[in-house]
């Protein structure tokens, strides 16, 4: 049986083991909800006194050239872009993952007229199949959402296919897509591709660029730990920016938006798909947390990552299965993203348990416990201790009280 | 001649010059920008920065329960129905003006089959117009937007309105449209109206539902002083909120977004109408700075916007009127807005001239020098330093040196 020490010896032969301390992780807390809202970066809290109180505070106004504000989306965007393999010029940061979705679907479609399916599978996260469905009877031109079995995408996608839509890795079972493939069959049918990488960005060594991708979308508060709410992002590969039309054309995205023509001119690039004044404090956290991938290799992390989940795996064959925790996530590396997911009756009391144990992990519909690791700060010690009390909970059966069965809001 | 005596009796006699003291402004600036940026609470940097260390920090994912972050939207948004004349639940905070109006001009057109135009006017924000154009545009049923001019718009509202979409008060010339006339007019022509309240909110007496209005979009920024590109808000008049429905339909506001359901189904009431995650941090400061309007009567904010407004107007027409700079806006109360605005053709440098004398205004396109009045800071010393400065400007023919000429990114 495995015990603590080896994975201590893990943690001290990780290269990643120093960015750690770029984290107020609370004390005796482990915390595997990085995939659900990253920890705070230690610099972020100065970073948005400095902008609330010196330059708001002081500079007022003026801070938009002074501070160069009004190129925060695409200098945060750029910083992004590496993590992602994205050139500069191809991302920027701004609302929220529903509206770029919005923003992209909507362009997008108009790039395939008549083409009138957008295929989908059911391990989507279910906000980008709303935004679909909102998109598709917006437009009012046949256009249908269609939803299938994640591993029967590929063999799905037909000569109506407009838009191939899909989650890189699934936010409730880890079950990650092959992205260089399933674009590469798209385009051999004359589709797009969006991708979200909401659950990847941040967390593994996403490659869009290699894959030939053509427009994705991101989350900026999971693995990127830019707060709660944080602003979204949007890439658009360089060779389709100018076929993109926007159609929430706001004056952000506008050519010149300080000359206050009546008409509407896309500006050149991927700005051209901002739309309203941009969120300077959300940013401005956002940005302090990109502070902790300067100088990290991606594939680095995408290999703790992977230790990681090998290790949690390990250790709840070795322990949870005789508890009847069945692991939903795939083993193989190249089909797992940076979680591990286990399922159980009591999935919800279970995460409630455990948290009260000082282990967050979160609990998803209807019977997922969920486990995200972030590589920048989540140990090898965590998981050795998360699945210790995990253990100790299930032994117990203390899981069965009745305060650990109250729904909360947001679960 | 009208000396600064006069005005410092105004300020002693003035019901809210209590109310500057939550506001942190700068040593020696006339701040006359709060249409443009509001100036910072006291209180907003501290309560960002216990979000930011303490709920974020320490209570992590767990406070979307534990402080409640989940209904912040509606919360704040319930602070705000207050400050327009809107009823609570009638108004939410959420994503930026530009997304707020593509959601409500997109879900509203639908409830107008048949009926094509968008009417607009001329001296509405640029933004607004792009906005439309793109949403007409992308639902490609022949809609379109007509402009016209302000004063002529009520005349133009004719059986093919859909939506009647104006700005309440002029972003440019300070002009302020009649919201209750407009909105009858619209109505008895079976049209429904879109009010953009980014210049009227936090300055004035906004009473929506006395005025029968059925939408309304505004900024955060602005005379709300939530900070820069701080959430926006929508309202949607109660007996229309189950009517309307969303097009960029996003998880919160689904009926059960934690269920996880594959089918979008949207909530009861105005929140409906929200998309993506909120964005917490930004929501804080614009939450902090509603405090400084709590006991605030929106009526005593109007009157001292009048007599500031009458104020400038006096003091430009009796000392800037010899230096060729005409006041563009309407001096009538129930046509005027909470800014003046003057216009020379050398008005850009006559700015930078002002400003580098430490009185912010700013600069419009082609030819206006703008001077907004936020009640709960700007007092009617202000005004009187300011005009005395800007005499003095134009007087020594100062703003002529080249380095007033040089144009910034953002005017």
């Amino acid at each position: 049986m495995m015990d603590l020490n080896r994975a201590l010896e893990m943690d001290r032969s990780d290269p990643l083991a120093g960015t750690r301390a770029a984290f107020a992780l609370p004390e005796g807390v482990i915390y595997l909800d990085g995939n659900s809202l990253g920890a705070l970066p230690c610099n972020a809290a100065a970073r948005v006194a400095e902008v609330i109180s010196r330059q708001w505070g002081h500079d007022l106004i003026q801070s938009w050239n002074r501070h160069d504000w009004i190129s925060m989306p695409a200098r945060v965007g750029d910083r992004i872009a590496r993590l992602i393999g994205a050139d500069a010029g191809e991302v920027v940061a701004a609302d929220s993952t529903s509206v770029n979705l919005m923003k992209l679907l909507s362009a997008a479609l108009k790039l395939r007229p008549g083409r009138r399916t957008i295929l989908s599978d059911n391990g989507n996260f279910p906000n980008d199949l709303y935004i679909a469905q909102g998109v598709s009877a917006l437009l009012g031109e046949g256009h249908v959402l269609r939803i299938v079995d994640p591993d029967k995408v590929g063999d799905e996608i037909d000569g109506d296919t407009a838009i191939l839509m899909l989650t890189e890795v699934d936010y409730r079972s880890g079950r990650r897509h092959d992205m260089r493939a399933l674009t590469s069959r798209a385009h051999a049918a004359g589709a797009l591709v969006i991708w979200d990488l909401c659950h990847s960005a941040g967390a593994m060594d996403v490659d869009l660029n290699a894959a030939g991708a053509d427009m994705a979308v991101g989350c900026g508060y999971k693995y990127l730990n830019g707060g709660p709410g944080a602003p979204a992002f949007m890439f658009v590969a360089r060779r389709l920016q100018g076929d993109l039309k926007p159609a929430l054309s706001g004056w952000m995205g506008h050519d010149r938006p300080f000359d206050f023509d009546l008409d509407y001119r896309p500006a050149t690039g991927v700005v051209r798909n901002l739309a309203g004044t941009p969120p300077i404090i959300g940013l401005t956290a956002l940005d302090a947390a990109l502070d902790a991938f300067d100088g990290v290799d991606m594939r680095d992390v995408r290999r703790k990552s992977l230790a990681l989940g090998d290790l949690f795996i390990e250790l709840a064959r070795e322990r949870l299965a005789r508890h009847g925790l069945e692991i939903v996530t795939p083993e193989a590396h190249p089909t797992r993203g940076s979680q591990v997911s286990l399922r159980h009756p009591e999935a919800y009391a279970i995460v409630q348990a455990l948290i009260a144990e000082g282990v967050v992990g979160d609990f998803r519909m209807p019977d997922i416990a969920r486990f995200g690791f972030a590589p920048l700060y989540t140990s090898f010690a965590d998981i050795w201790h998360a699945i210790d009390r995990l253990e100790a909970i299930m032994a117990a059966g203390s899981f069965r009280e009745a305060r650990f069965r109250k729904r909360l809001a947001v679960t």
